[in-house]
């Protein structure tokens, strides 16, 4: 249906956002896929991870760290493994293609695993296991985050970026699970959000140099993120740096590039895509196993004070198809800085 | 060298050990073989799922709940995925059979990802991923823990285990990388070893159903453990439970059984087993990347308060090969239960 004023159709959005990005000379294609990725995240409720990062696209694209007509390929392969070269483009491109041919291994061999190089900033991990589920398989993935924000446990250089990892199953419920999670306690962009409010970040959120807790979110340059469980997410942090960043040739540790402050070099960002088929372990009713389970878990009486147990993916399906029928509802300041970036960058297209 | 009076030769242990389990039926191989795997965890410092365990595993064999002959066979397999039926036999046996077989999938085909259903309590999973670390690959194993001690986040019925998981890498440093975490605050082995030694837990480990701080470990079954970061520790304890229970058709949520108040069920426990071979994405330098990543970790000043940084699994080679040379220290009340045992099965060994 059409958008009303306050909201604006998928269909407007990724126009836009194709237009922008092939005034940056990315094919029509490219464009294309790219577009219908980050509308897809803002769709899903995945909003600063969707649309709201074109401006930093826009701008590696101009100034030269990310490809606008990269050559995906296959660098390595084996029946149940790759590793794909996402030649410098845009994170969608490489992921995209990482993420199918992960799936159409896992038909094939039960499993399959593919790394990226040479990829970029890709959106939300969901966007890379959601598919997986919906297709009857289980999906894992995992990336090197786009800048270093984070010191190893107990010490003071930022080393790690929030490292993400994402995991999904098929359910015969309303909504497949999917998970997609920071390895820190609190994202950068929720600091953001209590500044504004002029609000406290709880403890536990970051640490000053100081080894205290840092609470105030306008000091927020000053300290660190903190990893979930202390020392065991700084674990789990550095295992995805090793899968994701090291096996495939990728960067981790000192040579992260900040893709946000530096937009001409290549970021060699790695990240990797699993795909698991049930049927190679003999399981044919795996959504009715994991929702039975599911069931229970929202069954269980809740904790005082706490609202019912829900499962991570939970409501998702039912707000994107409101979302897809009656039109997103972008925060004015997502509105403004799109608007914006058509009169500096000069494209054609109308946000409606 | 020989054991002083305080210290008992590795060697002397698994005697005893295998003394323990050919007692009960089991086979003087698969006894040699788990009592070698129950005594390399002590030898590696995870004292909590080492031979401290004898107790409940020699329980499980007397009551029926643990198959004393067990035929660990292959129910399913591709070039790259493996489903091991563990015949309820002592989890070991399985999980041994899962890593070996990853192993040589991942030499074969990239990637082997081998699941376990009717398997047992196993030990730590450091035990099944260090060997891939050791022969240049990257591993990775989880879990579904043996009892119900959690609830779904923000719910209150006891529906998850503590769902650990493992990774490993090579490194051309003095430890392989090895990353053995539980999914909750604080593992139940590790209370169990404050209740024997009559310690009270530091905050934060469990709550009551009042949701206050539970810390007598005398009290552990009128609470619940925490996740680690809230609902992102309650998330990968699910994604955990689907890839290693439902995926392998083993139990997940309510059909749990408490492996150590329930004696004489199959507990079906459901695990996996991962291995990667850098070679198949074209990586023939991983251990010195990881070394170069490792040491910047490492040169990190320290944050006021916190010793230097360290990576996961850093100076357990050495601590190793210090225990293996001049003997392990068993706690005095791990001695005593183990003689206690002896005593109580009326089996034929010697702790030295």
């Amino acid at each position: 249906m059409m958008a009303d004023s306050a909201t604006l159709a998928p269909e407007a959005l990724r126009d836009f956002v194709a237009r922008a990005l092939t005034s940056q000379g990315v094919s029509d294609g490219d464009a294309a896929k790219v577009a219908a990725l980050m509308v897809e995240a803002d769709v899903y409720g995945y909003a600063t991870h969707g649309v709201f990062r074109l401006r930093q696209y826009m701008a590696r694209l101009k100034d030269g760290g990310c490809n606008p007509t990269p050559t995906i390929k296959v660098a390595h392969e084996t029946a149940a493994t790759a590793l794909i070269d996402g030649d410098d483009g845009l994170g969608h491109l490489a992921m995209a293609a990482a993420r199918d041919l992960a799936m159409t291994k896992a038909r094939e061999a039960g499993i399959g695993w593919v790394g990226v190089r040479r990829g970029n900033h890709a959106g939300p991990l969901a966007l890379y296991v959601r598919p997986q589920a919906e297709a009857g398989l289980l999906g894992m993935a995992a990336s090197v985050g786009s800048a270093n924000h984070v010191p190893p446990y107990g010490g003071t250089d930022l080393l790690l970026g929030t490292n993400p990892i994402a995991f999904s199953a098929p359910n015969d419920g309303e909504d497949p699970f999917v998970f997609d999670m920071a390895t820190t306690v609190a994202a950068m962009g929720k600091i953001k959000t209590l500044l504004q409010q002029g609000e406290p970040m709880p403890e536990g959120w970051m640490v000053g140099r100081d080894g205290k807790p840092l609470t105030d979110p306008a000091r927020k340059s000053e300290g660190f993120l903190l990893p979930i469980g202390g020392p065991k997410g700084f674990g789990l942090s550095m295992a995805i740096g090793l899968m994701a960043g090291v096996l495939n040739g990728a960067a981790f540790g000192a040579d992260v590039v900040d893709f946000t402050n530096d937009t001409t070099s290549s970021t060699n960002t790695g990240q990797f895509v699993m795909a698991l088929d049930p049927a190679a372990f003999g399981i044919t009713d795996f959504g009715a196993n994991a929702a039975r389970v599911f069931d229970e878990m929202r069954a269980s009486p809740a904790l005082p004070g706490h609202a019912p147990v829900r499962m991570p993916g939970e409501g998702k399906s039912a707000a994107a198809k409101t979302r897809a029928d009656d039109g997103l509802t972008l925060k004015p300041a997502l509105r403004a800085d799109l608007e914006a970036l058509q009169a500096e960058y000069g494209f054609d297209a109308a946000l409606g």
